[in-house]
């Protein structure tokens, strides 16, 4: 990969791109952001490295919290974690609720909310401090302890967010709970506040392209063979209803949030982070889509 | 890859295999096939090859139709095909119609029953005799014009098919079927009971691993970009509401039929094809899944 | 009942109701009716009888052959028949096929599409010649055998009811059709087409006015009790996702077609048609829904 | 209505009656109530009454209360109520959050949990201190200020109820809970928990028997409109999914309870409540809704 290239048409690129869509305003601390943001950070296993824009500006990593909230979850459980949440698609809407009542209380896969809201409650379960262990793994994952929770996000969203709270409610009825609602819900929303930036992200998410080793130390956060399983359940699970969509123009396993961050990996080779916080009808960052299709059409590196 | 060492290993490996499930049973010619078959062939790019078991019996192929069918119809409609029919998993069962009707009418994606329906209705728009350029393009891409369609399965299936009849009406009263109902319901059967073995399948299926070129004689089959796109349909919807699984344990764009057989595609790589008859509750070859399993663990050929 | 006055009333109040609705067109016969026709007639057991507007004219039946074909079924089968297809409402639209998938092929009730195919099936097991079976009971209740199928009609809905046809397939799929197909929907739509005018309606029904007793010979159709039953069955499933506001409003047993149409029984009192062919969004005559709520308003004769 | 001879009758059928199904036990105390209770009260407007079994047995009510709820949020809002909760029969199990994501928070009826938490909610906002006016009302329409809650009941449901606290979130999610949602739930539990005995809850009802008017003093309790209109709703929805079944053997509208209580109104006629806390598969009353069927056939007394 000739990245000076790479990085020069990438950056043209994101000076044409349109920039459509929402930014996500549940809660004020989201909406204030300012929708023109736009970063990107690729960093090669090469290791080769660059950014453009607005890569080291932190936002709300939201849901791609799920990734890291699901690799702790398989360090601890290994497959029994598969017995309270599936690996399957949801083929609908990220918090639909209808799927769960016909499938008795097991979330389709750990990406969609009622899954990650499973795998809190395990955390919960089986570590004393779950968010310090979390910040813990980002830490030796970026190589620096500066990544925090935005606690006013957190509260906001905990206050406003009835649909989790249903969620969670009818999981607990199902007996796939076995906390109290209350932490699940705290651990859950602190998780969603995590702030990271691009470059934090990319680094971040790197074993995964690394056969699940930390390549800034060499230690192995998962085995190669579940490093690979998330990668699977990223690329089937990553894009709520969009996954499809991610898969036949991108062609990477990734994870969006509603903060307008994507993370994809290339296995062996790469990993990149973009930012931009307006959103499609379906929930993922335009432009980040956008800009995703023209990296791997460019570089021919769809893993397809 | 070395493919001596791998092919006595897989030999030991189906030996050993417990052979469970249900044969499909639901019209008496597949019901009457041998439960304890067991195909496999490998090619490689490089090239290389090796077959195993029952690698030269020819079986019903079924719902592995669905790829070549779908490939037919995205030569001649390029994206206007996506109109009709989505690129999403389903998250349901391989015949439901519940999807269909929220969704007024556009399957989920062109490897469920209801999107093989509305690319049969489009082949037959375009072409004066879809079947036989279906067979052409077997010929093709196996380089012998051995391969046929079974005209007493087709007719079973098609007599007792009243759950695709269903859907193919459903599909009708929302406007997305434009030819007689009963053209495309033979179209769809014929296609279902094309007749290949594993070595067959294997070589057939090998432009999807060549960036779309047919590797015997270098014709372009589909562009670079649009055989991928094919891969990632293959691996977000090959297994009916399995794909999950078969990407998590597997790795690899493939797709299955009820007849047991299966074919998987390494990008850049390799294809295989297995055949054991013997189905999973799923709908997926029981030993089949296995094996493929146990050849990408084995080989780390996983695309994640 | 002061039939003289209320007569006069209502007269009045059909002169001030506003038109609103769409007449059904999905078949050209149907399209083609004056929307602005409304003809009424009401007969009780003492026995008194007024008609108002076009109660002379008659129009196509549509779904209100429904209750006259559960009533041949009931009188062959008795409560055998409630095994095939329940007596619970369906709480969704009259075509969705969504629930008689999750049901595993028993139709709801009898009134709704599936569960009439379910009783043309039946009654097609049961009796040499159906239709005939059917236009004698009519003659019997009518008094006179000037009722006919308009077999015009008939063929059109034939011809374009992809939805209907995917309904009995699903039926058949789940083994709840014992007849060929075509035998089934042609039943079905020979009894939708049947033509009657206000003036005969009334008089057909007027046996479920009269626990189950032909008024006008003293026959028994059914018995005092499954004459109850089938107005149960009215009450709670006649008229498809908008039982619950007629019951709220009116307060009658009853049945509703796309015609137009609306039958309504008093138990022990009266029996009224009403037509006027525009239809609500729910499918059931705007102004027939009003003017019977004005009935039932204006005389204290809703059963509640 | 001869009551002489129907008590009589009534006494020698409740001892032939088999006793089946189970007590509800979701809960310790409503586990440990004698299974084998079995109470009977009837009350006509002539006025006669008579009394079986228990029937001055106190039990806890649950979901019968929710008749007198919705009495209450009719009073205070007339039609308006019906702009936040339909009147149309669910189809579907009593909890189900399927039926309210499809239809965007607006429940299908007052007798479902998510339409009784609505009512809740509207009465919290218009009423200083719901519980105490609706004893109030009980104790009005009952004679005696002897009915209270079970306050052990109420706290027991409220730990355990996580289905209706998920479905509580998501009409809150949907914008159709106003008040705090630990506010609702309680007084939701609190009317559950509301203990009468079957002389009480016939008394209690006789209001809709009486077109609105408690019989007690004469004092209109809703309109004769209204009063028809709660009756409707019952004989539509008070049934879960067998609502159907009980208008099609009992003929009556009423509402049924966990704890085992049926209460049914002959309009213009009578009301009749029954206990015996074992239910059927639906979860209503097994010998409730038997001896409620008897005594309707016996007395030809369904209002079809």
């Amino acid at each position: 990969m000739q990245c000076k290239q790479l990085s020069a048409e990438l950056a043209v690129e994101m000076n044409h791109l349109e920039n459509l869509g929402e930014v996500a305003n549940y809660i004020p601390e989201l909406g204030r952001v300012d929708p023109d943001k736009f970063g990107l950070q690729l960093i090669t296993l090469d290791p080769q490295r660059f950014s453009l824009g607005d890569a080291e500006e932190r936002f709300s990593i939201q849901s791609i919290s799920k990734v890291l909230a699901l690799t702790l979850a398989f360090q601890l459980e290994g497959d029994k974690l598969f017995e309270r949440v599936g690996v399957e698609p949801s083929g609908t809407a990220f918090n639909s609720l209808v799927l769960l009542e016909y499938e008795h209380g097991i979330p389709r896969n750990p990406l969609i909310n009622a899954g990650a809201l499973v795998v809190c409650d395990l955390l919960l379960t089986r570590l004393p401090d779950p968010q310090q262990t979390m910040l813990d793994l980002i830490a030796e994952l970026v190589g620096t302890s500066a990544v925090g929770v935005n606690a006013m996000v957190a509260q906001s969203e905990q206050q406003t967010g009835f649909t989790n709270a249903a969620v969670v409610n009818l999981l607990k009825a199902y007996g796939n709970i076995h906390n109290r609602i209350e932490q699940v819900l705290e651990l859950y929303y602190a998780f969603c506040a995590l702030e990271m930036n691009c470059q934090e992200l990319a680094q971040a998410f790197l074993y995964l392209a690394n056969n699940g080793i930390n390549p800034l130390n060499g230690k192995i956060i998962l085995s190669a063979s579940k490093a690979k399983r998330v990668n699977a359940i990223m690329q089937l699970c990553g894009f709520y209803d969009e996954a499809g969509e991610f898969a036949f123009k991108v062609g990477l396993p990734g994870k969006s949030g509603v903060g307008g961050g994507i993370i994809a990996v290339h296995p062996e080779n790469y990993s990149v982070a973009v930012w931009s916080p307006r959103l499609n009808s379906k929930g993922n960052s335009y432009r980040g889509m956008k800009i995703l299709e023209f990296l791997t059409t460019r570089t021919q590196s769809s893993i397809f």
